[in-house]
């Protein structure tokens, strides 16, 4: 892991030392997300994830201040996931730039960071974390904008779009709590598979 | 509150004694889904719900040995509400039957029983009660149930019914996370709405 300078001298340089600050912070929240999902919130303590990464309590503190700090960190990471798929192709219709999004949405919530978001929203952490509700606000505009879009270039129903961004937001959030990694269901497949749903309804066409 | 018996003794019987219990137990598991709607698990505590009756903590726990066990039955109770509208018309189709479980499901959700379902998922406890895990189950199966007799009977395009009913789950439990009583909706109107965009899709027909 330790890093020498490009000119060989064995003091690291600042942007080095960044840079491993940086690899260890991601190692930390990575083992913080596994330990989550495999056992909850209130099931994982710092030292679960200091095993997980072979080091002692005090280096995760070190690189997570406390338990709620890396479960809201978790949860960051999924959510800027989430959001950057709102950069799509700006030519498509607004449900083809809807079922973009909500494909990243459904795949995120199913690896280790996207199943801590139902998780965090459990402990009331979202209630105490501004971030955090200014980007599950911005994945919620984004959803509404798209569709009152579709409703002008008429690629999406007649709808109200504040009731259906819940509704799609409850679908996709629930993911996070059924999923198993160790099921048959790929997540492209479970992706696919809701977004078709929400997309046809129930009813035959 | 005080009842006598038919005969007018100063006694009361035995069902009497019985109906009585069960009055005031119906009213602290009211108090106690009001206190968890409104503050939380976390942020509810046995004091708050005496409070909101009036009565000491120890008359409390008379009725309710803990506040897990509170919140478990009151859970409980909005999980019975929901499977009873599983005895529907039975000749209607499965699309109308499906509607009709829905529609109380989503009202369901916005009561303070309901409320505390999501709430409850959050602290675990579903995990550790037998009962409300059976009553979950039971209506996943009925819907699951539902999706695939509405194939049989084309009232429902194809679909997955496992996970439509996941999804449909999902959108339904969001209803307690953000029905605000104060707010424009009724539930009936979130209930319709729901409906109506699950069974259309969010593609124009």
């Amino acid at each position: 892991m330790a890093r020498t300078s490009a000119g060989g001298s064995p003091w690291r340089t600042a942007p080095d030392r960044a840079a491993e600050r940086e690899e260890k912070r991601n190692a930390v929240l990575h083992a913080a997300a596994a330990a989550f999902a495999a056992s909850g919130y209130h099931g994982t303590s710092l030292d679960d994830v200091a095993a997980r990464l072979g080091v002692s309590k005090p280096t995760v503190y070190y690189y997570g201040s406390s338990k709620d700090e890396l479960a809201t960190a978790v949860c960051d990471r999924a959510m800027l996931a989430i959001l950057e798929a709102m950069e799509g192709d700006t030519q498509a219709s607004a449900l083809a730039q809807l079922q973009h999004l909500l494909r990243r949405y459904a795949e995120v919530m199913t690896t280790d960071f996207g199943r801590c978001i139902p998780m965090i929203r459990d402990v009331h952490i979202v209630g105490l974390d501004k971030n955090l509700r200014e980007r599950m606000g911005r994945i919620d505009q984004r959803i509404r904008q798209l569709l009152t879009q579709g409703m002008e270039d008429r690629s999406i129903a007649g709808c109200d779009p504040k009731l259906t961004a819940f509704m799609i937001a409850g679908a996709m959030n629930e993911i996070g709590r059924w999923y198993d990694p160790a099921g048959p269901l790929s997540p492209q497949l479970i992706a696919e598979k809701f977004i078709n749903q929400l997309t046809a309804g129930l009813a035959p066409r």
